[in-house]
């Protein structure tokens, strides 16, 4: 199977370098590490062992791409207004698209803009950053949820897995809006509340007041996706997502990452999609509607 | 009449200094301020005219005061666990004290405290900055509202007001519940969110989504303060009071100041104390909650 890996950064690089290095036939696009990447190749220090992708085949365009089986798009929700340009040179009837973005609803408004295609969410559960050009540390996890949108070559959904398995990811697959929605319990609180006050996930959770917000902002999110169909998500899962946090490192979300190096936030995906559900379902979520105003006030 | 001043700052030393200026018989307690007070006097640099009162009557101790006809109480309040301490030298059952302290709830609680007492609360509209050891600086405004809690001798209340307005303060006299929650519908919103979001009140109602995240605090506020019996706040008085904020000069309220010159914030009688009456009234307050939360993460 070919691949295409949209955004070789930290995420789509670290996926893409396990498919290259397990003998996978993986295309990269690249933009300002093209020629880094060219000479010295993608390098990935693991935790888990560092290795090299020598000669990665990559390129500046996806126009100059073949037809893909497989497109991995690892880029910020900031940019997906770009995807369908970027996609159509790449995906035919039978691609896959596996969107390893974060939020909610970006399935749902790529398939508006390319009506037939076959999308999968994936949600990455790892700590890795890019250090350098061509250069990713991954210092944590690495599990992958595969979520089947609007996929109907199941056996290549199964391929897929598979090949990320024998790679060396731990991949599971759950129903479509309950992963999404499971992984937003954690998500909505910590990405926003970390941004707005400029803290990292283990302060919050140490302290009682801020527990304590985190834990009604989990509760409205439990309660959009109820409300949404997904009703196995309870205040269980909330205890549950506080008490992994307690017992994690100190950790920055990729939001707080974004606005400490003064780049976009993925406000729209992590919240602004969420609340017009709740809107649409009738759902109150007045603290979620803060986080949001506050968000967007700082990115001003 | 004889006044103490308790807290010679910005405020009580601006009102103070009005009286004693126009020959009323003002006594000052001044703790770190005693001796540059002794020596060089309370100096007032004010929009209206700026003027020294030589020789004060100062104190470093309530105890060394006579007792007192009025005692104007304008500390921070998270100094109020000291009041009965502070004022049992200097009160009897005649004593009106004018509390000029901000939030819900200062009166009940200092009733409470020294059962009997003739309280009233007072409500300064003014922007005043002590700029150094008795030496203050006021830049605009300076009006006071002033409410009854529970001082049964109207005459003394009367006579209090006649002295302030021939001292040159713009006085009005309102209902007392009315002029607190009336001043809480402004107090709430931008007290908290200039701290969170580390800016000021003009920042704010200039950005669409904190603007209205401001309105729907304004609402709680105005929830509550319904509930606990004052009808006449509605909706407008919320939109007039975003409305005078964009005309306002941009603005750093006391808690503002207070958290940038790291002294502690008064989140007790800014927001828990409306909140414990809001939860015992039965009204939602869920984003005066999140602010009150994420102030008291910020103060940890």
């Amino acid at each position: 199977m070919k691949y295409a890996v949209i955004g070789t950064g930290a995420i789509g690089g670290y996926y893409g370098a396990r498919l290259a290095n397990n003998g996978q036939d993986v295309h990269f696009l690249a933009h300002s590490d093209f020629d880094v990447m060219k000479r010295d190749g993608l390098r990935v220090d693991s935790c888990l062992g560092d290795f090299v992708i020598q000669n990665p085949q990559v390129y500046s365009s996806t126009q100059d791409m073949p037809k893909m089986d497989v497109v991995i798009v690892a880029l910020k929700t900031v940019n997906n207004h770009l995807l369908p340009e970027l996609l159509r040179p790449i995906v035919g009837p039978d691609t896959v698209v596996l969107l390893i973005q974060n939020g909610i609803g970006v399935e749902e408004d790529l398939e508006r803009e390319m009506p037939g295609l076959q999308i999968c969410g994936g949600l990455g559960f790892i700590c890795s950053t890019k250090v350098g050009p061509a250069h990713i540390h991954h210092q944590d996890y690495g599990a992958l949820t595969v979520v089947n949108y609007s996929a109907h070559d199941q056996e290549r959904v199964d391929t897929i897995v598979r090949d990320l398995t024998e790679a060396g990811v731990k991949v599971d697959v759950v129903e479509y809006n309950f992963g999404r929605w499971r992984k937003a319990i954690w998500n909505m609180p910590f990405n926003g509340l970390t941004v707005v006050l400029d803290t990292d996930t283990q302060s919050i959770v140490n302290n009682g007041a801020a527990r304590s917000l985190v834990k009604t902002i989990m509760m409205e999110v439990i309660a959009i996706a109820n409300a949404a169909g997904v009703k196995e998500l309870t205040e269980a899962n909330a205890d549950y997502n506080i008490d992994a946090t307690l017992k994690m490192r100190p950790y920055a979300p990729s939001m707080k990452v974004d606005w400490d190096h003064h780049r976009p936030m993925e406000i729209y995906y992590l919240y602004t999609k969420a609340l017009t559900i709740a809107r649409r379902l009738g759902v109150p979520a007045p603290t979620l509607t803060m986080l949001e105003q506050q968000l967007r006030f700082l990115a001003r």
